[in-house]
């Protein structure tokens, strides 16, 4: 039976430190601060995005809204874009995706100044990371390193498998994990890999990020692997109230008699997002100041 | 006994259609224009430039030397490349490597606007091959996977295994042969990784890039691989007049007997980078001109 590794715990350990290091940062005239863009009306990003700005109060963090209405242009979100990245008061910029139709969100991705990109999306920030010289991680792929990082899960030389090749996922995590001080003997695979279970049940550290419910069963884990479940997705369950529940890309139940770490869903890898964007704002913040990047 | 893959064959057959293509644009008064940027006096950069410049001359691409003497300044090189950025005459721009001591390499890649990095070592053009959106693949990775594809060499749900994880070679490499449309299964290795030769011995397509010269042996290799060896290594031999001879990563000989297709040194990869620098060069001047890229 495996441990569970608790990202409600580690997140919160990780808030904890952050807030301390905002106190001090204050204490030296420096004050954090994230703007927080909201285009439109949709309502699970009018809640993240309440979430987000809630985790900055708690820590300290200064945030400012910029609610923008559903009919707002390319031109006026690039414009706003144009004029946090010059306000020096401003350390980091988010824009909660996604943008209601007919925006261009990979314009404004790019429009995003790379020393403000706390979401770590900017091209040039997954360039950095191909290099080896990462500014900004984005806040999953930071999340889950965090996560086995803090479970002090060695993975130098060890066989890690990553399930999925998204761009904001899957392939930074590829891409990290391979890199020098991590180490790792990294394999991608995908919807066209063969033999996957082979593949899969060979890892010592099994990343699952492909969005298919439960795809991962007891026969593709090899006997105490480490699993890290990155995929939330909304399945039917009559028993709820609400006629659904959250699973993962992971079959939990099986899963747990063969890992010897596993990561739930929920309360796994998704409460390390939120607690990676605050990180990156801090960093944001010390780096536009001057002061070397807090290694957290 | 395996077949070769001659770079030499198929960087004169790539270099034939670009000659082509360029005579085409010029009719659509288009001329591309490679400006050509050496510093001090290392005899290899020298030659290096000038097979560069000589490719340029034999395909129509113009190319327009600058040669700056060793005791010049970053100052003076970033204003040089500022210039060549804001000339619309230029369309790709390529700074031979190394620098003389005291030259910022990372920063006068970062200074290269990225629609005239031919060489595609900006980090933006990394992050957006991470991505998937590449507008220029640096020539030694781009010159692999035209190997690959000019040799019919099917690498959809193949096992691919990527020898080294260096920011030029190996690393692009792995992330191209995942990406969608080549769809491989990417094993990266390095000198961190265990059980090598059980890692690359279930490899269909073994990728060579850590420069250690004939380190990949007859039992790394799988009955029927596709090899292809990036090294190019200098090795002591008595029996040359030079003293020496270039070997690569693979041991040539012994590999020969067990892949189904193979990569020689010299002849193999090294001539496929001109001619990919030639390639980036003709579709930076078709983007900056409004035409869609070339499918080579």
């Amino acid at each position: 039976m495996s441990k569970l590794i608790s990202g409600k715990m580690l997140s919160a350990q990780i808030n904890k430190e952050l807030r301390n290091e905002v106190t001090q940062l204050k204490e030296k005239g420096v004050e954090p601060c994230l703007a927080v863009i909201l285009v439109g009306d949709d309502p699970a990003s009018a809640v993240y995005v309440r979430n987000k700005k809630r985790t900055c109060d708690e820590l300290g963090i200064k945030s400012v809204g910029h609610d923008l209405p559903e009919n707002t242009t390319q031109y006026q979100l690039e414009n706003l874009i144009h004029d946090l990245n010059n306000d020096p008061s401003v350390n980091g910029i988010l824009n909660q995706f996604p943008l209601p139709i007919g925006l261009d969100e990979s314009k404004i991705i790019r429009k995003i100044s790379p020393e403000k990109d706390v979401d770590g999306l900017n091209p040039l920030n997954a360039g950095l990371i191909a290099m080896g010289q990462p500014i900004f991680i984005s806040c999953t792929p930071y999340g889950v390193l965090q996560m086995l990082k803090r479970s002090n899960i060695s993975t130098s030389g060890k066989n890690t498998v990553v399930l999925g090749r998204s761009n904001l996922v899957g392939r930074p995590i590829a891409t990290l994990l391979s890199s020098k001080g991590w180490d790792s003997t990294v394999t991608v695979c995908h919807s066209r890999t063969k033999n996957l279970a082979v593949i899969t049940s060979q890892a010592d550290i099994l990343i699952a990020a492909i969005g298919i419910p439960e795809f991962v069963t007891f026969d593709m884990i090899k006997e105490g692997a480490v699993v890290i479940d990155v995929g939330i997705n909304s399945i039917e369950d009559k028993s709820k109230k609400s006629g659904t529940r959250l699973v993962g890309d992971v079959a939990f139940e099986e899963a747990q008699r063969k890992a010897s770490l596993i990561t739930p869903v929920p309360g796994g890898v998704g409460p390390m997002t939120i607690a990676m964007l605050m990180a990156n704002t801090v960093n944001a913040a010390r780096l536009q100041n001057g002061l070397p990047r807090l290694n957290i």
